[in-house]
């Protein structure tokens, strides 16, 4: 069976990922773009694109599923309008496959509740890179044997916040399965404020910021006599794809929200 | 409830961090040493142990358990004597914690039987390091979503063999849930042998080997724009002690023999 | 004063990287393009370059010496063209910025005779990286006071050769400063061939093929109770970008041939 | 020629693996041993020795030199009896090794001053780990081509302070040679404090603490595209021994003191 596929957001940096690893895949079909323009032109228009890539665009996307009938909607659009895409698209049974943090607990909340009522697959995903996921589902686990963590996160030095989104999401899911402790010496003392990172719930979190880096974190298991070392290296933007496709063909099977793809690894 | 403890193999090096791990540890007492020679004597009379160490030491494991009724055996001796020890423990009620790869498969096949009959607790453990485990078995995990793997190992340069045991263990746990495939480019050639490894099942394996190692191994996932690593590394003798620890803790509320840690974690 | 620059390849990929390096750099000019078609058009016309960037294309490189006057040629075209490239712009006192590795010792030793007749500088480099050229210069030095080594060398499996250029390169730097030796257990043996990897000069190269790596490499030194380990890792084109730009700085003061960018680290 | 060698501090734990460490090199003889206590004594009459070693215990340091004429004296006992041993040996033309760092300005000067008076060689190593020295060696070198510095160290969860000296020495040596830079976004904010690290002259250094860790510590330098990293790890005690030989061997042909093994590799 060949899955069908439309993509909301097609142009954008990971919408053109998408639409090329789409157009790779064996089982995957592209059968439409959701755009706020363009309705009534193809993608091969576009001259960001292949010239015979004649997919339909439309601006609606009642329009859209009832022309082409997909599976799955890939949504890779802003926070703005994936709420709505998301809610019209279990409406019509189509699958969504949405990579976003923006939704309310509200709105999670009521797809959550279509969805179910529907009996329609729906994952939202934050993070669709497996190898991050992987690696913050075995910190968590490694956590209740090994229970003094630190985290060291490493990104390019054009990111404004630290500790980056993962680090904070790994010690949170790490606090969630051991006790709370003060690690290190407890006499400790910084001789240069920060030395020792940021502290989550007593695990340390450091952040290195340097030019070339791309987005790497490893997660450091201390005990006696040895060492765990959890690491995850994003080179580019291609290893989201690989977690992409993992939830078009995930969602087939599902008849119910799924939130985070750490919950169906 | 303290758990009395019995060691057989008290001084060998293994033998004599266990001891000192077990007088540390709150809720273990130890009761007894197994040993060939020294009958009658304490360890307190060896001068390797501290002088008011008054444990009793026998040669005899019927006599032993009969006068100092351990709930634990941990046997740290060689092949040869730890199959005898297993048995007689576990036809007496007393939970054999055992750290050797020298059973056959009918031994295995009998110990197992016996202690189901006697519905007694039994661990054996070829490796004791819990962070080694741990390691092969999200590695065994990861290869299920990132198939491509390449294990680097690395150790002192007096190891004889290569590819190392957890090495080789590693690559058979991964094989058990992942298709076999070759690796690498279809056209790939080496300008000069063993460039590439030792080729298991697809995966290679490169071994490492230089003064001042002690013993180390990480396991690298690749996929689109990513990679994946898990590494330990084992740093002293000590890294066995947590793993012992937690066998002596996890026997007591089994009722039938488990072989590998990898299967109580 | 502004370095007033041409470059030879400007539409292929490093060609296109070294144009937007150039333009971005303070106390630099791009001046002309020289290609093998496209004369009389400015690069503004080819549609992979910024429609206002008029920087004419010349055919002719005498031509385009005369006419634009630059005062270094940066050459990223193929091993054919480059040692014509290179003779002609060192016989009118333009210096060369060369990426290849193409020459033959004979063309070498002419230009080499050339540049110093001339008293005009001229670099020729394998390779740009300068954190790539570090690692191999630091290797070099460690393996004098740390002589036992293993280099291990990852790439993407698209890579047909193994072990890599860098990897043999940094090998061969290494045995010009030590004593040959066998390194490891004079008795090891593998239990799967390759597992030791590579023998070069005693040392041991490990090549690792993953898809989503890029170009890494790591030497590790081993001593008594410790190790020193060098990594490079290239996560991308512009790494190269970097040692270009140094170079066409330093080659303003040179007056003679330098080949290799670590003879001028 | 043999080289005859006194140690001070023989029954320290760095003391003891000196003794051990001279009689398995060829090349040295170990002629006496300095104490407070023991005089008239041998090492043999110490437990904690073989039981044939026959070198005599001296407690003051005129006698030893004048019976046992010592080429070098390893000095590895306190701060406080460390400068008085310094001065008598090169009165008595006898090179001092001395693994140190506690010397004032002034006692450094006089000492300096002595033995370029008396033409004798003389060695003050805070730290004598050959792999550690060169790592701090490249990182300043490096620092030259690719400015933007990270450091993170890695140590025992029983160390005090951080960073640690061998982190701040590091960053010390690299102010040295680049001007101070801030490093990372301008505009970027922790979340949590002391996410970023310690600031030292712009450079981030960031201190891990966790049981099983010995003493590790990495220097990350990222430029466009690229990441060079230079790391040492420390194993055990061991890993100061390469030094402390070397730094016998060298002092044979100094005429004058040398502070700090960088200054001789």
């Amino acid at each position: 069976m060949t899955i069908k596929v439309a993509i909301a957001g097609a142009r954008g940096k990971m919408g053109r990922e998408a639409v090329n690893t789409v157009l790779k895949r064996d089982g995957m079909e592209l059968v439409a773009a959701l755009d706020y323009k363009y309705v009534g032109e193809s993608l091969a228009e576009l001259e960001i694109f292949s010239p015979n890539l004649n997919v339909p665009i439309y601006t609606d996307l009642t329009n859209l599923i009832q022309e082409t009938t997909p599976d799955v909607l890939i949504d890779l659009t802003n926070p703005q309008s994936v709420y709505e895409h998301t809610k019209v698209a279990l409406l019509h049974n189509v699958r969504p496959v949405v990579g976003t943090t923006g939704f309310t607990e509200e709105q999670l909340a009521e797809l959550t509740h279509l969805a179910e009522e529907q009996q329609v697959g729906c994952i939202i995903a934050p993070n669709f890179a497996i190898g991050a996921i992987l690696m913050m589902k075995f910190a968590q686990e490694a956590a209740k044997y090994l229970p003094n963590v630190e985290i060291i996160e490493m990104h390019h030095d054009r990111k404004l916040d630290a500790p980056s989104g993962t680090g904070v999401k790994t010690a949170q899911m790490i606090r969630e399965v051991r006790e709370g402790r003060k690690q290190g010496h407890p006499s400790e003392h910084e001789t240069i404020d920060g030395a020792r990172g940021a502290d989550f719930d007593g695990m340390r979190i450091h952040s290195v910021r340097l030019p070339g880096l791309v987005a790497h974190q490893q997660v450091l298991f201390g005990g006696e006599g040895q060492l765990l070392t959890i690491r995850h290296d994003s080179f580019n933007r291609e290893s989201f794809m690989d977690g992409v496709m993992y939830c078009v063909e995930t969602v087939m099977s599902l008849d119910r929200l799924v939130y985070g793809l750490e919950n169906i690894l």
